[in-house]
């Protein structure tokens, strides 16, 4: 049998230039883009699994992926490798081997989503690849009070986008932060797991709720009835940014409040 | 005689896909394109004056730049007009009417501009067109104490790039602020003028001193000699922001510690 190991990487991406994580045999994606970069490196053609499938257009400092190595190379080489080989739009940020019975996707236990509003007349230049833009001012006072509705477990059948195929809707949001400096929002959303859209449903809503168009009740309203129609519209990938993923791995444990 | 006014318009600009400020007849430049949105709004052919002619890469929050404006529409339209018709890339910030005897880069009292590095072994993906990246760790400390060195009214021959057309290199520096958060390290350089590539080269040569591959002594040198092959490189111009531009306007003015 060949010797190999399990190694899980965290990858930073500007999601600009890629129709999504997802491998496509006609469009540029992430997961297309590392895997090439893994299948050199590695000398063998290797399937990398992702632990979230963003959009296109859709932002990452923290997403994770892992693939089974089967060339010499030490996990903690792979960053300096592969970075030499990717376009400069994906970087591999750290790499570490792990054990054979954590998947990326299936043993994440909880992650951190980052939501970006720039809040100003006009649009930003340098800002919108990585932020939303909301010419309407936007209470961020209301936004944070409104959030507080999401915090526990609930059913998030309503706040998930066609093309979902999650087994259960119930969710935990251990934090739902809404911070404001000068004309930038920013959404920091903790939970067990999401839904297809549910943080960009979630930010709509709340953008919504912080320019008056929308009443907060809506949020308590659709975590009961799972009624997709009274919330607000799906805020656009470029402000969204997958953050962080917790493993039940030495140093990656989600801290006390996630649990 | 016709009628007309003096706008003076304030720009942002993600530098990565252009040419530069200045326009040129083969290349996309940030004077081009806004030459281009201006003449067709007003209805005639209109050159635009900027007040500095930042490179090929360098960005910009607060460029300023004016031009004759013979169309009836209102200084404070200009934004939203303009921000129809430009690129993306490119965004007006604010406009409004100056006397005839400011000119965007002649009347300028003070600039302020922010130079940014990322000092992580892996560059960045989603911030490489905003930042220069530094792998080898970098003391913010021993680059804040060589910073000090600039403060004041010095001859800054030294720091100025071949084609560099100044009439004297005697500039004064009110200050050099040198901050770290993480991996990102931030220079705020504030000015009365400013030479070519000065800012640049003042980055490069901290970067330098705080790697300890050259002695702060090196500046004194240099302000004194006028020797520019004691300094660092040329730091890249992704790093370089112009952040904000005075006048002698109301509400424009240098703050006191500028005078």
């Amino acid at each position: 049998m060949e010797d190999y190991n399990k190694i899980l990487l965290t990858i930073e991406y500007d999601g600009s230039g890629f129709a999504g994580w997802q491998r496509q045999a006609n469009f540029r994606t992430i997961q297309g883009e590392v895997e090439k970069a893994v299948s050199r490196a590695v000398g063998r053609e290797t399937t990398i699994w992702g632990a979230s499938r963003t959009d296109a257009g859709v932002n990452a400092t923290g997403q994770r992926a892992h693939f089974y190595n089967y060339s010499t190379i030490p996990a903690e080489k792979f960053p300096f490798v592969l970075n030499t080989m990717l376009p400069p739009d994906v970087r591999i940020r750290a790499a570490r081997e792990i054990p054979e019975g954590i998947h990326a996707r299936f043993s994440c236990r909880g992650k951190i989503y980052t939501y970006r509003i720039f809040n100003n007349r006009h649009a930003s230049a340098m800002r919108r690849h990585f932020t939303t833009h909301i010419p309407v001012p936007a209470d961020e006072n209301k936004m944070r009070e409104a959030a507080r509705r999401f915090l526990g477990t609930h059913d998030y059948a309503a706040f998930q986008a066609a093309g979902g195929t999650a087994k259960t809707t119930i969710r935990s949001i251990y934090g739902l932060d809404v911070t404001r400096q000068g004309d930038d929002i920013t959404l920091v959303v903790r939970g067990n797991a999401f839904l297809y859209n549910m943080v960009r449903i979630m930010a709509g809503t709340l953008i919504a709720i912080g320019q008056d168009r929308l009443s907060p009740d809506c949020i308590d309203e659709a975590l009961e009835t799972g009624n997709r129609l009274v919330l607000g519209v799906t805020a656009p990938p470029q402000g969204l940014e997958l953050t962080r993923i917790f493993y039940d791995l030495p140093g990656e444990e989600p801290p006390g409040d996630m649990r």
